[in-house]
């Protein structure tokens, strides 16, 4: 078995309740961490990563994305939601083919690599496409097939679930997950909705699903069905037996926050996202103070415009802070859990993955922190959360193998993505 | 003259009312711009940098800093801003002397010149040491000693001020501008601020000062004067006469923007330091729509974190867009002109510095936007705005002189300001 050791690094474990940093030494057998310590022995070795001076922590856990839609990126920003999606956004990606959104996927690979994402959670179409840009960048994803029943071929869709989950659950060395993705409570009648319950219930799988992410869908749940969209799916059950992962979360009562105090599975907080679309704020604090799992999200690059976790980090802080006028109400030790263990939580892999532990999959990225703006070292949580970004992960280490080194790709040909992207975007972008 | 020739890159001036991209050359003589056209002669060219695949924009302006204050980056995150500034920053920053001070804003130009920021407004103390540091690091400042009336000092800082003037106007090859800075409403009491106001008309300065950061300085400026803090300066006179740059103005009446109409001058709107604090958001859009000068600044990375220019133009968008429910707001291309042309207005540089145009300043950053996170190119100004990051910035030239290629740092030397501002902290933090 292939045995990788990184030395002399400030290690960052994320599993203890307070922020603690030590140095050390962390060995990697196979795919999984075989050791952390001091001064671990050398003999055997077949890799040595040098992270003197580096920060070692647990590769960042992207909870919401569609990735191939960094195609997208850029293409129309500064627009109203409904005239963005149905203007511009729909007709553009039904211009898209598997292989665009394999290469699609590939670029967002990239750049999650680049800025320290190991793990994200997809919704979207052409699912075997992604799967395979997946298994052929090296990353980890809990993928799951966008359900929408509102142009009649929802059925397709359920058979596109089917044919995910038997052809790449597990697959790619263990690297992908499936999970069942309703769209939302707006795109899901109710019969639709028991279906897609049942379905993960045959397959023993999480749900995906888009939540309350504007007041526009809460007005649309009241007229439509005389409750909120959280109520809606509490009345079908839907939090009663099923690992659910709720994107978004933005416009919630109350009451709704109430409904999804024993929710097994977390939200995804996308705050980049629904700031750039102009959606709110979601009620974060209020959620964690439940004890609600609350993880971090990208969205798609087409709202987020980056897939960088270190934004969503800040921007998650900064959001908290400034609504409830008080910085004491999440910490920088806090974001950088959402960003990684209560991630692993949220998509049910919080056995594997988000933390750096024995036993644990060997997903760590190394940052660099001798630079400028990451000086002086007063106190590297601070430091990860508040003024880090992407640019600064030196190395990313997923299920054991390094795919960047020094900031370079190992496992994806960049400037080949480069190209495929900017020639499929002029095709579908008019 | 030496002459500088930059290459073949996507030239966006800043100069136009709507984004505007082209390719071409820039040449550079001496500290100006000499011309901006399509194949440009190489003849007699002493340096040509090859732009291919980049962008090339005119520095960021970074309207309202206290740049030293990066040695209390990380500090004491977390913290309610009274108990923040009252047990931490000021006992940090009275342990400070003036060598402290001039290797801090060493430390935060060298993060600025990494960034792409080539112009910054500072308000600190020992402005002696900040602007020796201005002279050796290359970068461009408009300097102010931060006057305050509320310790029995405020006639030294006065005596201060002056020798600024004195020491310190125009030099630097004309890179140092200065200014008057009384700190804020609440510390300059009316007889105080008249004399900073004469002392401005006198040295025919423009005013550098704080207004409405907090809910708290509001209510008691109302509590002592009877009126907000915008109309106790309107009432002095303050907005009559003079060149105002005014920094934060997050909490004000429609009363008090109407104040601001016709201001001279502008605001520095500091997004990032005012969500983390837990300050609120200015309205940035109402002040606008009122023809009000807005430009960009960090404040000091003791709130902010980092020097990120490029964090400030994402948070201003996110911020606008988010508050009014409406991505239509506020569009790239508007934060991407407060970050530059905006922010010269708000200094009173516009003639100098804040676009590209042949006669002003060279002073020009150059973009690598041949990587994942900026792909494909469907907007550049969307990239530019909601994308990129200080990482991104390849070339950073002021005033005509190259202070960083391929980001390697020419007028600094990176590892000494790291390791001395390390020291520091360890002196002034406990």
């Amino acid at each position: 078995m292939e045995k990788l050791l990184i030395q002399n690094g400030s290690i960052l474990t994320m599993s203890t309740p307070q922020a603690c940093i030590f140095k050390g030494d962390i060995l990697v057998e196979g795919n999984k961490i075989a050791n952390i310590g001091r001064d671990l022995l050398t003999d055997g070795i077949d890799t040595v990563i040098n992270a003197e001076d580096m920060v070692v922590m647990p590769g960042l856990i992207n909870c919401h994305n569609h990735a191939a839609m960094v195609l997208l990126r850029g293409y129309c920003d500064d627009l109203r939601l409904m005239e963005w999606l149905s203007e511009k956004i729909w007709p553009a990606e039904d211009r898209l083919n598997g292989d665009d959104v394999y290469w699609g996927t590939m670029l967002a690979s990239a750049e999650m690599i680049k800025s320290g994402t190991t793990t994200f959670a997809d919704m979207y179409f052409f699912m075997d496409d992604v799967a395979t840009a997946v298994q052929d960048s090296g990353i980890r994803a809990a993928l799951c097939q966008g359900l929408l029943f509102n142009d009649g071929n929802g059925d397709k869709r359920i058979e596109a679930t089917q044919r995910l989950f038997d052809n790449w659950s597990g697959k790619a060395e263990g690297r992908i997950t499936t999970m069942v993705g309703p769209h939302a409570p707006y795109t899901c009648p109710p019969d639709k909705l028991k279906l897609a319950m049942e379905l993960a219930k045959d397959l023993d799988s999480g749900i995906h699903i888009h939540l309350a992410e504007t007041m526009e869908e809460v007005n649309q749940m009241f007229n439509e069905y005389g409750k909120s969209p959280t109520k809606y799916l509490a009345d079908l059950g839907l939090f009663e037996s099923h690992h659910v992962l709720l994107a978004h979360t933005v416009n919630l009562s109350r009451d709704d926050i109430y409904i999804l105090k024993d929710l097994k599975g977390g939200v995804s907080h996308n705050p980049v996202s629904n700031q750039k679309l102009g959606c709110g704020i979601a009620p974060v604090k209020e959620l964690r103070d439940l004890g609600i799992t609350v993880g971090l999200g990208t969205d798609g690059a087409g709202s987020s415009s980056t897939l960088d976790m270190f934004e969503e980090i800040k921007a998650a802080a900064w959001l908290q802070k400034n609504r409830l006028f008080d910085p004491t109400v999440i910490t920088a030790y806090d974001v950088l859990q959402m960003a990684t263990i209560e991630g692993a939580k949220a998509l049910g892999l919080d056995q594997e993955i988000g933390t750096l532990e024995q036993g644990k999959k060997a997903d760590i990225i190394i940052i660099d922190v001798q630079k400028p703006h990451l000086y002086p070292q007063n106190d590297i949580c601070a430091l990860l959360a508040y003024s880090a970004n992407g640019a600064d992960v030196d190395t990313t280490i997923i299920d054991g193998k390094v795919v960047m080194k020094n900031r370079i790709l190992l496992s994806i040909t960049e400037k080949e993505v480069l190209h495929k992207a900017q020639q499929i975007a002029r095709k579908i972008l008019m």
